[in-house]
């Protein structure tokens, strides 16, 4: 029988049901900031369009409200101290310096990433409390895009990572 | 280094970008349409709202651009043969009716899914070739949501289902 949809259930479905995990980086003139996200998704693909949500109590949350411009990170399963830095508050996600740099056209990036894709935000949409924003993919590297062999991805579920290989595979 | 991010690259970086799957069902009073959707994203949570893109190709984009509600299933791995249904074109999706039910608000549901969720749409975003669908939860259903052991989930990766368990998790 359906019942409210309270907060409480709406969050118990979502728990568990898994999602790819990207980092997502941007830089509106007064810094970068990075945030891991399990919203990412494709949404067209001539134009290349991709969607993600942003929720209003994240720290990234007031530059990725006027950034013209991001990157997402694409994260495998060996690149999952990104989406714990990204995920962890409280600290300097841009202190060592050794992990990320800057495109010619500013933004930080964090080249360890098997994708990475410069988008222009398109459009964002007011959805309770979070912004969904729509982003027109412009450029991308790493050889998630460049014809390498599937690597494990990285899966977020039920508040822990997961990977995903031959043995999970179903028939 | 970044280089043009075309429709095929991008296809290749989202192809090896995991997700779980959903089984989403609308019916604008011209009959049930189904489709399988690997973008489905909890946005907010009070209030509690979701997203999802529909290809403008989809056999169901027309009901889906103007139905009131939506009905979106989360596919546990015992689940794949919905969101095989889901994704077969050129077949009634409805024609086994042993499968799917009415509510008393009118929307077909799968009760054999986890989870379903009968939500409002709220906003239509064009996004490229798609449309974004921001919607409202409602009503909700199903063990997923009321507080049952995590069951294994269903992941589309690389065009193959997979599931998760204690295997696939990382440390």
């Amino acid at each position: 029988m359906f019942t409210t949809a309270t907060p409480g259930r709406f969050t118990a479905a979502f728990r568990l049901h898994p999602a790819g995990v990207a980092l997502i980086t941007a830089d509106a003139g007064t810094g970068p900031v990075a945030l891991t996200a399990t919203s990412v998704s494709s949404v067209s693909v001539d134009p290349p369009m991709l969607m993600f949500s942003v929720s209003d109590a994240s720290s990234s949350a007031p530059t990725l409200r006027c950034a013209d411009t991001v990157v997402i990170h694409l994260l495998g399963a060996d690149e999952r101290h990104l989406a714990k830095l990204g995920a962890s508050s409280g600290i300097d996600r841009f202190a060592d310096t050794a992990l990320w740099r800057r495109l010619p056209t500013g933004e930080a990036y964090f080249p360890q990433a098997r994708v990475r894709i410069r988008a222009r935000v398109a459009q964002r949409v007011r959805a309770g409390t979070s912004c969904v924003l729509i982003a027109q993919a412009l450029e991308a590297a790493g050889p998630g895009v460049d014809g390498e062999p599937a690597r494990t991805p990285l899966v977020y579920h039920d508040r822990t990572w997961h990977g995903l290989d031959d043995r999970s595979k179903l028939g």
